[in-house]
């Protein structure tokens, strides 16, 4: 029946490896210094969790614009820290229940989380958790403010807990109080230089050799130029525009187009 | 009884073809190159949902002015792209189900699209299902949140799924972050120039002749005069001008005269 | 039992003819060619909802300031229609129905009406049925988004439903969203001139004999000099005014008393 | 049991003559010419709704200050109506009733009254009744429709009803939109001049002997002096001064003393 | 079981001089003429509803700043009337109802006094019982409407009631329109010179000896004159002063100290 | 199955010295003097409860800023007061309740304490407990006006209670009305000067060795002079820094560089 038919999709429990591989489809370019140094700041988390005695929680929060890499580079962080249990909650997870159940849901992730001496979670897209909208200042009182007593919560003796959250609203949060309960905060930004957008585009092996892909990051420097020379687009949204320009069959010329259109849209 | 009444006239799946069709009822009309530029535009959604391995889910939202043929675009890319998969849902298929109950309706027409390979949902009038008004920006914030979940979660392995999605309201889902959710915008616009609408005159061949029709945008550019030479009225509503024209048994003043009383009221 | 009894007052169906002649019981005064106007735009609704194929909904709001007469033209041209099905539904009818219920309720009149082939249904004091309050513009958004998504959903195939609705609160509407919905719209407006004021009384054959209505014409003229020469009094309140007068014995001065206390409380 | 005992202290129906004379307990004192044209007013009500063959429904408010004497008038005219069916409803008939149950108690008043050929309501103090609270402008929103709709609906064939209703908040009735849905409208001023406190001393035989009366007066006069010559108290609340002062054993200052207290709270 | 466990704690009725009591625990120390003047005011509407014949109702607000000793006078008030019911209502004593249990509650506390011939209700911290919140003026509407409504309501025929009520936000009540139900006002200051503050000390025997006394009231002094000379500290919080002082083992330094701090958290 | 695996969690009685432990975990620091004097405050009020014959409940309120070490010293004074039964509540508790719930709950906790002659109840974190949210200032009602009536309560006779709260949000509390029913106050600082830090490091043996602990106040020295010389950080932070510190294997570099960040954090 329905209920079952809902429940294949989205069995809440067994969330593991799998659905974290997915978070990194395309794997992790290293298109700059800056992708290195936010995955060392995590391993720091990683490492307090795993051995300082007293430390028994710690929380960080992967925060940056739409669709800059930040659900990737927390599952990296949550693949690479070996631990026993890892679990990933989405917005999507919650659908169809009502406050309360958001709640218990919730709350059942975290008790089963101290069952396990060491464990992660990641929950990505807070602000769509907690149902954000920006006009009006709206949200879900009653899931802003368990997650808040959860992430603040102590576990039990001898359970060791690192909590991996991502956000495009770190402003929302900051409004709301939520931001102050991570123990620590990790920027990822979008891709900023032409240099980085080269470096994008040779990593990914996009386009049709080398002199296409210059031709591709000098044409997209002119639409930059409108841009005050910053790119200021997604890694995900990049990746995106090469796939858009390839069905178009087009090289540089129609990579170039996808990538004005975006920033262009980004201005807004 | 009453429940039964009900579902027979909208039973929640099965939409098709034919309400595809119902969409289009009056055709396509190529009254202006914008209209191939749509189209194409929506092609290459198609196309890398189609073709490319790694892009699972694309979103594109259609937006203009009222009566404009947003729906009628959408539904003809759906038609065309020859999807194994393909529905409709309109803000008539929630009425008389609360929140919840429409969450679960959404949640369910997704979870049938993952089932197949290839499939196409058409969410057509995305403010109606939301229930935005625009005094006091009010609307169903679990809608919102649960449409944004959908939108933006990737679809399980080996499913693909584009996303077609009208709305006459762009900047309220600016305001409600919703339309940063979709992966690209295409903009359907009102009928612009005289000349834009002496071309739908003729290929409805509306009026009786050539001549009649020549009046009849002559009258309309003394009536635009005052709107800055712009007609600003949506194919929708051109095409009920020529109906009403008709039943009054008028040639070109009465649709003039139509045309004026709608440019009149948009102006507001 | 009370369910019972409530049910005797205001059986949801067979609303019909008999409640429609009461809408107009002190019949159409034709006191200004506006009113010829008024019945005539909304005699073109009713023709293209009969005869053009593929037109199959639409929609006139009758709009205007409080009591000039909008149900009683409303009501009139949906008697002249000759359509076989006709139904009038008023907030009265909504009653003691919570939301859901209210939505359900309109929601099968439309499925109702879907069952003819040719249909006309009167939403009288639609302001009314959504719970319009002024002050903190609050009302009802889940029967406003019923009533969108129904008046703008196209009838199944071979079906036919002209949609008249009235409303003493058109900017109300135009910020809620909800006029844009109505294909065209009709302004009934409320007694302007000393002209119109002497030809009603004498349609109504008011007070006693021509000099006498003379007389009352020319004191109200008095009091309308106040209010810049306008009337500005809708036909209900002059009929209800000769009421008052006849009651109290009174003749011209006796109408002029009341003609002026109303026009006094129109003022504000 | 608990509901038996609510039940024994305001059993619904029966509301009749006894509880009218509770509302007049003190009289009606005519002390001021004032007086008589509000009954004069709401009498031509009475007689339209009895005599004239067209108009059945007609409704009248009265408002004023508080404690001016707005209930007592009311009941006043009803009982002198001698309609068959008189009923009377207050706030406090609906406590503990959800807004649901309180819209179909008033639908049930009502429908029961259309059961007589001719009836009259007198709905007391109907600002309380939509729980209305002036800081935020909230109130019931479901029973200010509710009330809306039951005083604009026409009673059914052959039926006539007169809906006497009063209200403290003018102002606030007027901003929600339910001033406007009354035929008439009938002000009960507070106490004016220094006269009107002499006739009312007279006529209410209070205090010890006229040149005490005069005493009294002139005290209030240097009081009043402050206030702009005006009194401005209610009947309710100088009759009440009467009897504080009395209990005191004290005679014109006692009473002076009184009426300063209820003028300086009255100025805030 | 829980439920049963509650109860124990607050049984709803046989509220009584017991608790009446406690609330004068401390006694009434007559510090200041204006104790007695207060006292005197209460009494007079105790003998309107004694004696007076018409006069059923009575209400009188307490009202004043924090700790002022209001709940004190209006128990000693109601203690002196001898009426044969007297009650006390606080909200403690609506902790865990919902609102209709609230309004269910408290219409059943009138209902009972409605029985006997000559009743008191104490409503202690009437913005305590509509939940009150300075910030967004929220509060509860049906628990604010039924108060009115219930100190308005006449009680049925030779029945006598006095409604005593406290309140530490005399404003908020205005605001919300609660203020103007009550009959009469009395104002509760704090202690304003240190005149009152020597004779509350010696009237509680604080201190070690006279001399003690002195040097505590001229320390205070000292503190005082940043305040404009005003101690502006309630009854209650002199007596715990003097009470915490003790505890120290201090003697007028650590009294003083301790008015200090509480005159500086009143400033804000 | 899911309702017992939550009450493994968090089983609402049996709160008790361990769950005290487990706050003071890493100990009290006495590194200021404010640290002595904060105890020594609550300290009184512990003895007025305990000694004082007419005072039976006494309230103090830890406020201060976030990680200021509030809930140890509320906690150390619990477990030094030696009172039979003591309690702690925080949000986590409450995860999961509807309102009425928690506010039964709450009943329920203070019903227990009243049942013993002398106690004491933490609760910690109480704007958590309300649910209080900045923008917007949202909060639940129902928990605040409950928590504000067991606060003000007098337990029943010969009960003595001694109720510790803290806060991060004092101002919040000051807005709501909260914090004035609190008896008294104590305000728990952030660390401010170097002297304060070094000290901190001494007591915690943290680093290696004194001279690796000065550079390192020399460090944080030279950030701090952007602060205006003040640190601001709460006592938890620093004792996390000196974590993260040692698991990157650095010195006094790597915990001046974490000090930095929180001192970055903290601005904003
Ligand atoms: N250096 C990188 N950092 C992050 N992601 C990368 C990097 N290189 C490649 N990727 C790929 O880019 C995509 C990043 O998408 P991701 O969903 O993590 O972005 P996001 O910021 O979470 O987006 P959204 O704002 O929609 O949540 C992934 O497919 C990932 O495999
Ligand atoms: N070039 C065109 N583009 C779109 N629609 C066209 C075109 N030519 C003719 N039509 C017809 O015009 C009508 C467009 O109506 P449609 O419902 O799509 O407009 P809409 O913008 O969705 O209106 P609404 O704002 O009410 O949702 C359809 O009947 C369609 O068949
Ligand atoms: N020319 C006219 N147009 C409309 N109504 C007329 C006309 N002449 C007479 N009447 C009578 O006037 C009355 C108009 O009342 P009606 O209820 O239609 O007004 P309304 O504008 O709908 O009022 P409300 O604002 O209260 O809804 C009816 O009784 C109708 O028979
Ligand atoms: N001329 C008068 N008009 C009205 N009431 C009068 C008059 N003379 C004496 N009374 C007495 O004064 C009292 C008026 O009280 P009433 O309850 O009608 O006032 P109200 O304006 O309805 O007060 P509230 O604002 O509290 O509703 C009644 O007891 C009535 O018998
Ligand atoms: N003259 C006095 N007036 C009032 N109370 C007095 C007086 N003298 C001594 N007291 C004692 O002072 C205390 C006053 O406390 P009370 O609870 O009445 O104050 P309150 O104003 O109601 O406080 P809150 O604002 O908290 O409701 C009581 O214990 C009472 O016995
Ligand atoms: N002097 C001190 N005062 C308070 N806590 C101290 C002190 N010295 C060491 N500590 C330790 O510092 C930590 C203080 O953390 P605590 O949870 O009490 O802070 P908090 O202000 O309640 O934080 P939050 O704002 O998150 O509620 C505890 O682990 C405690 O053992
Ligand atoms: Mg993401
Ligand atoms: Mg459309
Ligand atoms: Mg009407
Ligand atoms: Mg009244
Ligand atoms: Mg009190
Ligand atoms: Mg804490």
């Amino acid at each position: 029946d329905f209920n079952n038919a809902l429940e294949e999709v989205h069995s809440a429990f067994g969330v593991s490896e799998d659905s974290l591989q997915r978070c990194v489809e395309d794997g992790i370019l290293h298109y700059s210094p800056t992708i290195d140094s936010c995955l060392r700041q995590t391993a720091v988390d990683v490492n307090v969790v795993r051995s300082a005695p007293g430390a028994r929680t710690t929380s960080v929060l992967l925060h940056g614009p739409p669709r800059s890499g930040k659900t990737a580079l927390a599952a990296q962080t949550a693949l690479s820290s070996d631990f026993p249990l890892v679990k990933v909650v989405t917005p999507y997870d919650l659908i169809g229940m009502n406050d309360m159940a958001k709640v218990q849901h919730l709350h059942k992730i975290f008790a089963d989380a101290y069952k396990s001496p060491l464990s992660a979670l990641l929950l990505d897209d807070i602000e769509g958790m907690i149902d954000w909208v920006p006009v009006g200042a709206r949200f879900s009182a009653v899931v802003l403010s368990t997650l808040r007593a959860l992430i603040l919560h102590p576990p039990p003796k001898d359970r060791k807990l690192l909590v991996l959250a991502t956000t495009g609203e770190l402003s929302a949060l900051e409004q709301l109080g939520l931001s102050r309960a991570f123990g620590s905060k990790v920027a990822v930004p979008a891709l900023g230089s032409l240099q980085e957008l080269g470096r994008v585009l040779e990593l990914a092996d996009a386009l049709d050799g080398q002199a296409e892909r210059e031709k591709a990051v000098s044409l997209v420097a002119d639409a930059a130029g409108a841009n005050g020379g910053q790119i200021g687009v997604g890694i995900k949204d990049v990746l995106m525009a090469v796939r858009r320009a390839k069905v178009q069959g087009g090289g540089a010329d129609a990579f170039a187009g996808e990538m004005e259109r975006v920033m262009l849209e980004n201005r807004f």
